[in-house]
């Protein structure tokens, strides 16, 4: 926000001034938005298509730190975690609503910021804003979104589909997003106590970036796409890989053994985690906001993906009888729990 | 929220346990529904129809107050708001999602009330709960609701389709939620001086409904295609049916000619605009939250309602030259400003 000379407040604008200013710019890129911004509700048409609705909600001092979280990676963020949900569901994201509440701090020019974020996001995506509210609050800034997608009906992954003896993959590597708010956290102590002192950030551009600009895995459901596999069963990382295990194994009432050695992690994330003490392998299982795709395949699909480098295999599927567990890198098998392996240990 | 003897705070359920147990009841209404809350995201088939989607973000402290907004009418209310920008497209609404930041003052008997309110309307307005979030706040109560709903592709309403000469029209009648409003707020400042002071609540039951549990007009879109009608343009009345008719008029790029002596208005928001020494007109045209619906339609389909007592005729579109004007009982012309016409008198 101290970028700007500038400084407009609200109030000057009025609402409906401040959401044409927000929105004018916009320009439709899907086929499936008739009518966007601008009446009491948006129209779409999906035509056959099935369509997917998820929503999120984001507040000041919850979800996010304006003392590190610069707004237009905000907005750009709030965005892609609720894309992400959609690719979790192997759609394709059509359209969001944005909804803000902010107290008087926010000028007209942080929101600016904070829209340019959610336009690159809607550029990046090739998804249109079509509609939302902007209202006050009495603290600080809240973030609604919900996002609409399409796909075809025999083409969407549930979180219930998986089978006994299914390979359990993920897209990228995971604990960057956490680690790189470890990093953020301890560098904004150490600047609220003297501030003259610059944070400490060179070299740790890669979780940084996960944290404070991650991107949903549409790459991911375009190679399903491509190599012709729709997985089993799917969930987007946003709680950490631990529990979103469980949310797979629990909806689809099975086991599961996931192997320690194989969660594929970053050396910058491994570095950051020893400096704190931590072990890797506990930013991936709790850390969270990896934004990654979980998901099973069939064996059957197994020859199709297995050269492919934007996948990992770590682990596969079980009765529900054997427990869902961790082999670790010495062999011996841990039950898994959801945000509590950490704890347990 | 102090019915309750046993309070249970969130954290004993965690966010799991929490969404289960608001959301177990759910029973599945419109065959467009396919996948409801347990997923990353819902899913649904429109088939041929078109989609229409609308959001609004409450916060607490600016759109209510807990002091005297019971937490099963917030529910309920928050919902409503949103199906009637459904209804103002002329479309039938079909789901909602629903989600609320909250802070550690909220237990979870609270949050049972508050959607004890919202499943109330979902089961009045035959619309499914699908979706939503569940976090934290460091101050108060937050409700974004998402509504969609269906409507066939040749049945849409839109703000901007209003003709010269189409008769502009109401349902119900207005200015009665702005009036129980001034009540509620007059007793709630009585009680902060004397606790033992018991509001004098009597005889106002209907504009005290009309602000704390409004109803969505479901029946006018039901009765559009009984009658065989289209409006040309139609908005839903929240805020104020001055400021909708400015919107209904710049959207369609004309004029209005509204009769001040045809705008219909209950004897108690009569009363009680008189207590508060205020022009009636001014709660209708000014005051917001009545939630009807505010239509154009063409002088031929005059036949089709004129007998229908569920609608008011108001006024008639003109030319944009002509200017949006309120016609007084008196027969002068004044220029019709939103949510300006108070201040300007």
């Amino acid at each position: 926000m101290s970028k700007e000379n500038k400084q407009t407040s609200v109030s000057e604008l009025g609402e409906f001034g401040l959401i044409e200013r927000l929105t004018k710019d916009i320009k439709i890129k899907n086929a499936s938005t008739i009518k966007g911004v601008g009446d009491d509700a948006a129209v779409m048409n999906y035509k056959d298509k099935q369509v997917v609705v998820s929503t999120d909600l984001l507040t000041e001092g919850v979800h996010f730190n304006l003392m590190y979280a610069p707004l237009k990676h905000l907005g750009y963020k709030a965005v892609v975690v609720n894309l992400s949900d959609i690719y979790a569901m192997n759609a394709k994201p059509t359209q969001i609503t944005v909804s803000i509440a902010i107290s008087s701090k926010f000028s007209v020019e942080a929101l600016d910021e904070l829209y340019a974020g959610i336009h690159l996001a809607c550029e990046t995506y090739n998804v249109d804003l079509v509609g939302g509210d902007t209202t006050s609050s009495l603290t600080g800034l809240t973030i609604s979104i919900t996002a609409l997608g399409e796909v075809e009906k025999d083409k969407v992954v549930q979180r219930s589909g998986a089978k006994v003896s299914d390979l359990l993959c993920v897209s990228g590597d995971l604990g960057g997003a956490y680690m790189g708010l470890q990093l953020l956290e301890r560098e904004n102590e150490v600047f609220k106590v003297d501030n003259n002192m610059q944070p400490k950030l060179e070299g740790y551009d890669y979780i940084l970036e996960r944290q404070l600009k991650p991107e949903a895995r549409m790459d991911i459901v375009a190679i399903f796409e491509k190599l012709g596999i729709v997985p089993t069963s799917m969930i987007d990382i946003s709680d950490g890989l631990s529990s979103e295990i469980m949310h797979l194994c629990k909806n689809s009432a099975l086991g599961c053994s996931l192997f320690e050695d194989k969660v594929p992690m970053d050396n910058q994330t491994k570095q950051m985690a020893e400096e704190f003490s931590i072990n890797p392998i506990v930013a991936a299982l709790n850390g969270g906001e990896d934004y990654e795709l979980l998901f099973t395949i069939s064996l059957d699909d197994y020859e199709k993906m297995k050269n492919d480098p934007d996948f990992t295999i770590i682990g596969h599927m079980t009765e529900a009888a054997e427990g869902v567990n961790l082999v670790t890198a010495a062999g011996s098998s841990i039950p898994l729990e959801a945000q509590g392996w950490n704890h347990a240990k």
